[in-house]
């Protein structure tokens, strides 16, 4: 049978299904009392909240907030394919666009033709940061694992010893999109590294 | 310290932060190869995310689709202090709303007061689903563990040996709001029945 014979509700439920991977593809983050680790399904709930939670602390006050929503509850679907890919480990950064563009193509591929198309270009607005509204969606994508660390004390990440100014370097893009929310997320940096989850060197 | 006296962004903190917890409220459902119970952060992820995609099947083509999925971002949130109380089980459902009123008014409470008024209103509506945004979250709510048992063989579900008929009363609500998804439900449900993990007494 040709994909396009296949009706839009089925093809649709097949996406809905397929997904369903996701709440076992695992990040370095752990859940709160340290039980295990937080996987991308859990994380994608958490900043879509924090989106409408935090809204208004937006730089930019006439984001379409659905927009950005949809960005966070779509972002981190083609890890179902390409694995989540840690911030920090540069080496796993080189090909991480182009596993990640594979697995957008079969993932929302599943979708009827026109909301597939959709959902890749909000996909690759969000990478590239290209809209107010990507910007404050990735920002938010870049504030949850600080304060996760914050309020896990760590118990994922501090092994690594990650230098507290690489995550600076690494998390400043924040600024972008709201110089509050930036304020807040440095602080937290600094409270962090007096924890000893960051190196200070 | 008066509440009132923290500033709005810190409050919005500590709801952030509190709701970590929600990734450790453990459902009936497994995630897919039932390596473990699915959580209830995931689980508002993925029917957040069934709104976005299925939101042009919904029996009512005017839908505000922010709300809808702003509903099914906290509908479960005051499952940190209730738990999360199993559909079939009568005996605990007798004093699920006297629980879970006092865990809205605790958990939302954590938000400055306006948008925490906001947040109570929108879960009282879907709860009682008195709106046609209301009636289309509470659908996909009711659909995603009958979809969740189909694609994980019913690996969580088979040992109550629940009636088919008695899921059918229980989800017959889906079609107010969707004609067309209840038809799809009925029919996952046929073919649940077929494979065993509901009884067909």
């Amino acid at each position: 049978m040709e994909t396009n014979d296949i009706p839009d509700l089925e093809r649709r439920m097949q996406f809905l299904t397929e997904v369903e991977k996701l709440k076992t593809v695992y990040r370095q983050n752990m859940t709160v009392g340290s039980e295990r680790h937080e996987n991308s399904a859990e994380h994608s709930w958490h900043v879509a909240l924090m989106a409408l939670v935090l809204g208004g602390h937006a730089g930019d006050s006439g984001l379409d907030l659905l927009t950005v929503i949809t960005m966070l509850l779509i972002h981190d679907i083609v890890e179902i394919d390409a694995g989540d890919t840690f911030l920090y480990d540069d080496e796993a950064n080189v090909d991480r666009n182009e596993r990640e563009e594979r697995a957008a193509a079969r993932l929302f591929g599943l979708l009827p033709d026109e909301q597939r198309d959709t959902m890749v270009a909000l996909w690759r607005e969000f990478e590239a940061r290209s809209t107010p509204e990507a910007r404050f969606a990735a920002a938010l994508d870049g504030m949850q694992p600080v304060l996760n660390h914050y309020c896990t004390d760590g118990t994922g990440v501090r092994k690594y010893r990650i230098p507290a100014a690489r995550v600076i370097e690494k998390k400043r893009y924040i600024a972008d999109a709201s110089p509050e929310l930036w304020r807040y997320t440095e602080d937290i940096i600094r409270r962090s590294t007096e924890k000893g989850l960051y190196t200070d060197e």
